[in-house]
């Protein structure tokens, strides 16, 4: 039988940014000063992992039918917001007032990986923009080069339904030292600037 | 009831280093894309929670009634190494080719946390010391006030049992530069310099 302690060190080592040396510490401090918070972790991955699901609406994470967001009357269905992670709802949730709904893709068209318009749901995105109440939509995918051609491909989708299109606002973060900020987003920042009012 | 990811978030906070952002990260990274090593790791956790004690003869940690390198018929009895924690033991075995025995303290003298030698289980080394094979005690106690403090203790209690007593060096550690060690380090090491061969 594998020592339990062993065994414990090498599961900790599945949490991303954990390697040996904090899986030890980790099992040392559960196992010498939190044995209660050490259980009450076990039972909450347990829950986690057999009851968390997609919501059949928006497919972020849930363990009901449909998300909380979903669910809430209170937001409008007007605005629609797509990202490509829960991580991102979770994000603009914090950052922002936005008060509509949210389609989570679940990753970015990629080709070459095997990643179609069918992997992130956009047919279901396109039912939703043909009969729903969606008179706009903001896209929220990344600025990388892959989350750049799927806003392209969601704008051409949109636009087929009469849905009013907008995207992130991109150039030089707030709080930022020009001397710091990379290359290309000052390239862009500066060939898109504003006029001050 | 409680939502299982929000669950999951505040138990993993338990966990030492994770943060409200790291939570989310590890959460989000499980629930997308290791569901399998989540299961494994809620077991690992459950099972190293119930199942590890101390080892009845060194005080480690242990699925049995004693310990690893306490079972080890290889090793010797006649030198036994005092450590303050589990940690010790781990990184004393993995940077040097001791082959003794050790014994845990679980903590170190602090009476005022009302910490003394009955919490250090010293009633049992010193059990150990009068009637065992030990000839050579090693004390590898931190080099903090209360590790310097409880090594003064251990000596004194070697001495009634006519054992002898030896105390890692100090000095400036290996690879390190004068320029960035701290000046109490760098004095002693002065002081305490010693005729090259």
């Amino acid at each position: 039988m594998a020592d339990p302690f062993d065994e414990l060190l090498e599961a900790l080592r599945c949490l991303p940014g954990v390697g040996a040396r904090s899986a030890q510490r980790m099992a040392l401090h559960l196992l010498e000063r939190d044995r209660d918070g050490g259980k009450r972790l076990a039972r909450a991955l347990e829950s986690a992992m057999i009851n968390i699901r997609r919501c059949d609406r928006c497919r972020n994470f849930t363990a009901e039918k449909l998300c909380r967001i979903c669910r809430n009357p209170q937001r409008s269905d007007r605005v629609l917001c797509l990202v490509e992670s829960p991580a991102d709802v979770l994000a603009i949730e914090t950052a922002t007032g936005f008060q509509g709904r949210y389609f989570v893709l679940l990753g970015r068209l990629s080709p070459l990986d095997g990643i179609g318009p069918d992997e992130l749901g956009l047919d279901e995105l396109e039912r939703r923009l043909a009969s729903d109440a969606v008179e706009e939509i903001i896209i929220a995918t990344n600025t990388t080069v892959e989350g750049e051609a799927t806003a392209y491909y969601l704008q051409e989708m949109a636009s087929r339904h009469d849905v009013k299109v907008s995207r992130l606002a991109q150039g030089v973060p707030l709080g930022g030292e020009l001397e710091h900020t990379d290359r290309s987003t000052l390239a862009h920042a500066f060939s898109s600037r504003l006029p001050m009012r």
